[in-house]
């Protein structure tokens, strides 16, 4: 089942980021991959329904990829397409299309060109091992490409790197509505105005509205964030909320 | 099935991570949670094995608690805990786990304590709506508690009160074997040390060696990470790449 919404897009489309990779998930890497990727594709309609870190390992890979594939429009990975024992996405990949672990000869042809024939060692030829029926996503700052296979996207983790492939891709990709917002800095505490937000929600479904609360110095400010396809709606909603605190917000007598 | 390893931990403890909002898929936020969280419990020997983000929809915070919490000896979320219309993580959790969802006396004495009756709105009582069978976490900063319910501990999304849970809940853990780890930055490009990488990764199957490429100015640069619960294998490791580094590595003739 394809994700859903409650943002009023009639053309919904969403997508996933698997982020692999061990360094992640002991903390010695912040990952900044995925927040990249949600704001790329979000300026062409399409929404992150999903982010999954996972290890270097091939059976979480295997799952996470064929879960997010089916349940996503387009699926994204980043990380481990690199030269070295720890690199297995590529051959990951290949077995949850069930596809056959080959060297792509297109890769091939771009590793020769960028290295010369006598720096291309097998190491680096590996980064040319593909499942069987992919496209190529050139990788126009270091050799390595990353590759599509179907809805999946394979990129690398530098995020200089991914960020050049993200690029690459996506003018190819086919968009939906694209999701407007508009933040309302609230001077309130989120508590006092819980109220008048849940009426406003139920009043306006079209619009998702959202509470972030944020410390700064020691003090607790909050944005309120309103998010719709539908700007006519968005733009309503904000300006009732908008006045509403003008003019007192909560502690209007 | 609980995680495994591959870093020779005997007494190896996993643990997962799951990011609740809408704000972070949308790339409005950058999430900072899941990586504190992940070095926090590497220090007591806790590693993580799966961070998920989801949105703020109650079938997918549902399923990925559920699908965590048999997967890993610890879970831990953060985010949909406040007082406003789009916090539904505790409601969530309470069907998870199959529970009624009511308000915890313990949470209300603390929110009663710390808001006083007169500002102890309804949205704030919302904050003391919990599982049945819960145990309280305190929040130091602001009021609104977090909670343990079995193994799954439901936290703040801001980070500073995050934190502040954390420390709270972290002497209470069972930790696991301590993965040491040993970062060696190496000046030869990924490629030319694979092989070598390769090899001593097989030798050494008790620790487990990651390549990190990073693109700094322009270049590529490398990190290799060892890591492993066995202090003496992880020395041992290191030092056979450092020599082989410092006697120029792929370059010797």
């Amino acid at each position: 089942m394809k994700e859903s919404t409650k943002t009023n897009a009639s053309n919904y489309v969403s997508a996933a980021v698997i982020v692999i990779g061990d360094e992640i998930l002991s903390g010695r890497t912040q990952d900044t991959n995925s927040r990249h990727i949600a704001l790329r594709l979000g300026e062409i309609g399409i929404q992150l329904g999903d982010i999954r870190v996972v290890p270097d390992r091939e059976d979480k890979i295997i799952s996470a990829v064929n879960e997010m594939r089916t349940a996503h429009s387009y699926v994204f990975t980043t990380g481990g397409i690199g030269p070295t024992h720890d690199d297995i996405t590529a051959a990951c990949i290949a077995k949850a299309f069930n596809q056959n672990f080959l060297r792509n000869e297109w890769a091939y042809k771009k590793l020769l060109a960028h290295y010369g024939e006598e720096n291309l060692t097998d190491a680096r030829i590996r980064m040319a091992m593909m499942p069987e029926n992919v496209e190529i996503i050139e990788n126009i700052v270091s050799g390595a490409p990353g590759f599509k296979i179907e809805n999946v996207y394979v990129m690398a983790g530098v995020p200089k790197i991914m960020e050049a492939m993200m690029d690459a891709i996506l003018p190819t990709l086919k968009g939906g509505d694209i999701i407007h917002s508009e933040t309302v800095p609230c001077p309130f505490p989120e508590s006092q105005i819980a109220s008048f937000l849940a009426d406003l929600q139920k009043e306006t479904p079209e619009v998702s509205i959202g509470s972030y609360p944020h410390l700064k110095d020691g003090k607790l400010g909050v944005n309120i964030v309103l998010r719709s396809a539908n700007t006519q709606k968005l733009t309503s909603a904000a300006s009732i909320l908008k006045t509403y605190l003008e003019n007192g917000g909560p502690t209007r007598t």
